[in-house]
């Protein structure tokens, strides 16, 4: 049995535009894969999480409570997958905790999630669960093709890394300021757990559901690949 | 002490304007009553779980997990509120279930929260925990300023009721089609409710915060009063 | 694998005599059932729930504590199901919430459990699990042989219903008041989640166990079907 | 302030006749009590318990489950108590731990609770409740009107002890036999945690609730007081 | 499939020498064992538990308060079992309740916990574990290599009993004074349980890991057994 | 009132010796603090937790599972905290969410746990808490006398630094490597925390008394002291 964690931004997810089509196209992509590929599957918050904090900081609310409120809005979006598998092999609700996760991946091809508690990323809970899980793969579904050398929407320079050790990816997204909704390639504490538990991971475009399906089977095409090292 | 059970539709919390000066006014008007009145206030989800359940429904989520994931948007919006009172007489989660508002109101002035279980509307357990807490008035806020002899949207001739017994509120919901994100005056499980327990109980107009004030205090202007009995 | 969701009413499960012989011999026939049948069985209160109901509203508890002072019966007599498969294929506890109910089924033939939130009955607890879970079947066992066209205590003229539609059967139940303990051959909400979610319905004798069994595995003889549809 | 623990059998509180009398004449007794004691009360199964536990056992449930299933009935007790009082000055919901107890209790005159663990009777509950909240007063309300040299229902010769030392009530109560459902005096776990913790207690008629209000406040007339110490 | 309920005295656990070489020996043995025996392994505290309620009885802690900071020092025994198991086969957190370790035993072949609640020593934990779970096999890891006359680190006479009944058992053990962190071979409650429930036991050295698989297997070698009955 | 959270390092707290005078002293002198000030203190696990995770880590253990024991010890020592105040004004269990330890504090003087989440260490956990509480002061209490320009164990030039701005705390705190058990001033996650709140903060030597009860009263003589800004 293998096992893969996915790290699914929210804004992948839910875009407000062709969202039915995506979330079809996702999970029977996923669900074609051999059945002895097991997923958890930590969904981000995306537009919905976003806007709901604005919102929330304007009326001066503080960081953690806001990182309450986001959490909430991963788990709506975890139910949005759990439910497009309509209850087939899938744990029927967003866990809650790390071991949840895991006890759901035990009976259930697909176990699904978001947020688990304030000053936590979901980037750094999917992390968390690899770890304790011994996954063999991580996956990080961005709104980008992989990691850049810099910003790719600020720097026409930046060009894509296809491969990088685990220690460069530390060094990579050190000095990344934290604050509920903000973004970078990877959360710091993500891929410190990744460098420390030593998981192969990959930063792929979330959009692009084929090239996924191939990163998963091993004929992978299109990314960055992170191997575990220095 | 006095208790008061507000139901918040969610369409009046956040419409996408001035949500930010609407739920400040909110706040700060509530906090300047009397502290011999505690409140609960159940948040509903708005626009929020409506766009959200809606691409839900296309991607074939079936009603109860829809309402799943409508709870959870009802307990953002429970969050922005909490968080707009900083951590000032406030229990600081929303609720989860009935018992756990009553506790909160024993010791806090305000305890808010949203939906507790799929099949219920947001409506029906503020009246649940009217009933449970044996509250003295039940206000339920909407995005009209009343009960209406027909929908005012739809019919010119239609009047505002400015008062009528629980029976007769019971007599004039039923019939409403149960469905995740439908709407009327008040759900008919809340209203029987209401008419079994014999809570004093009024319909306002959410966004009209000194109406509101006023109807607290038993200076009413403006809206309908329900009075227990046939 | 098929899913089969049973609502057991509590009348059924303890009359106050056979009640021993009554569940070896409902535990024994779902037992030699196939196992690639699961099934979710929901226990009413019964006469255990009303009694102590009774007492409770003459010393003057609320209809929503009376309600979870009857969840808690309808999980004893869950308790006494479970007990009675001694630990042979069943989800150890009484489930508490509808999620609780689908995670057990997902490793057990049969998981069972009462109430699970005031203002709801055991019928529409049920009836929304059937629906999260997209049962195959619903079954409603009671204390007569299926609907009939009018009380069959009350009016001797009253038939039975062979078939009908479940829009039939919304309008044959609409109108029922609601109260802790009441009675009638499906609860409203029951039947309007049983419609919207298209689930094939039976509403049987729960005492006709060799009637029962053959129902379960499509040679039915004797009840009421309600097929999807307007 | 001071602290009063009772373990209140359930077969006082529910006998089948004058219930309804009964638990109105115990809550109003206990409400007029001076705010400045507190109480935690912890109801038996009783008759409730006891049937459905001879049902239970004779399909063939293990005393584990049994327990299980007890534990439900001291709670739909603990629910006619918490109901009687009528959301006033009570924690709105039985207890499920000690350290819930006793949360309860910081905020409210009377919080209310059965069984916590199968393998526990209520005595013992009450008896680890009364250690960890460092109660005052222990009072065990019971069938008969004390300790007795000998069952006073088998044994005409049995003498009420008015008074004894913990060590001699350990002594008393040892050699009992455990079983879901049986009976003495005081459960053996129970009589060694107050003796231990050197908490004062007395052994009352149930029934009798001038006496009961007399002992609390100190003026006791009837009864056995059991003194700390050797 | 068999069910086997193993109650490993912490002290046998983390002696604070070669605890590293033991752990790795015990887990890698009952791994061995054949897939369809399934475990249920209840930590006690030992040495890490016994030096905090040291601690904590001198600062003046009660009892019952005690035995709740003794359950945490069981659980972290519990964690570093389950680590050992490296997420293969393992339920993957301490269970918190017989129901459910019950449940963990129903997905996976290893599940592992500490205590439940105050009162109970983890080897009444183990015993009402097995009766719920309707063990085929209990085994007790102690200090000793089973059960004496008389306690062997006392009286040179003392002399180890190859078998006995669940009846002498009970006998052996009654009179055992309780009390947070204290030894004998049994607990009385377990005793009791065990023999009520009629499950055959087994006293064992718990460093002696050969001995405890050939115990398991069937060939048992070295020990006490303990045979149902009077 | 004014809201004081102390984080408290476990290695402070239990250093095996005169463990229990110390404990007394904190406990008294905490208790002699003006009823107007509530605390909410956060344990660290020190001895019993690295001791633990010093065995699991060489049995192959994960970080993220050697972060979930060593919560357990955190609880440990904060059980030994609560019991210490003997049920005087105290929430009576450990809290663990930073919800509940809110909720602790609305009822009592005092409320105490330990982590929360594997991934977070204490000191972020207490900052976290301090921002959602809207806390009026943030102490840590560590084994050194405040913040220095180098660790003062390995650098004899190394000195105290007596004032400086939450964002020179930041830049002093970063690149601090993360790992379950690992030592600094504080947490860089803690640091930020605590300034993007704006949260007065001091560094404190723990085992000084005297100095702890003259800075929570404002005439500080000794320590860091970390005011919000840049």
């Amino acid at each position: 049995m293998r096992k893969v964690v996915i790290s699914l931004g929210g804004s992948i997810l839910v875009k407000g535009e062709d969202d039915e089509a995506y979330i079809r196209e996702l999970v029977e992509g996923l669900a074609s894969v051999s059945d002895d590929v097991r997923f958890i599957i930590v969904t981000g918050g995306g537009k919905l999480a976003r806007d709901h904090i604005s919102i929330g900081r304007r009326v001066g609310l503080d960081e953690a409570t806001l990182d309450s409120m986001g959490i909430l809005a991963t788990r709506m979006n975890a139910w949005l997958i759990i439910g497009a598998f309509k209850c087939v092999d899938v744990y029927p609700r967003p866990f809650t905790s790390l071991e949840e996760a895991i006890i759901g991946a035990s009976a259930k091809k697909f176990t699904i999630g978001g947020g688990t508690h304030p000053g936590h990323t979901t980037d750094a809970v999917s992390a968390l669960i690899a770890e304790m899980w011994r996954a063999d793969l991580f996956i990080n579904l961005t709104a980008v093709d992989g990691a850049y050398t810099a910003d790719p929407k600020k720097d026409t320079d930046a060009e894509r890394i296809p491969e990088m050790t685990s220690k460069e990816l530390v060094e990579l997204v050190s000095g990344t300021v934290r604050g509920a909704g903000s973004h970078s390639v990877m959360d710091p504490l993500a891929a410190s757990v990744i460098h420390r538990a030593g998981i192969r991971t990959m930063i792929l475009d979330g959009r692009d559901i084929s090239n996924l399906l191939s990163c998963i089977s091993g004929e992978r095409t299109h990314g960055t690949v992170i191997a575990p090292g220095e």
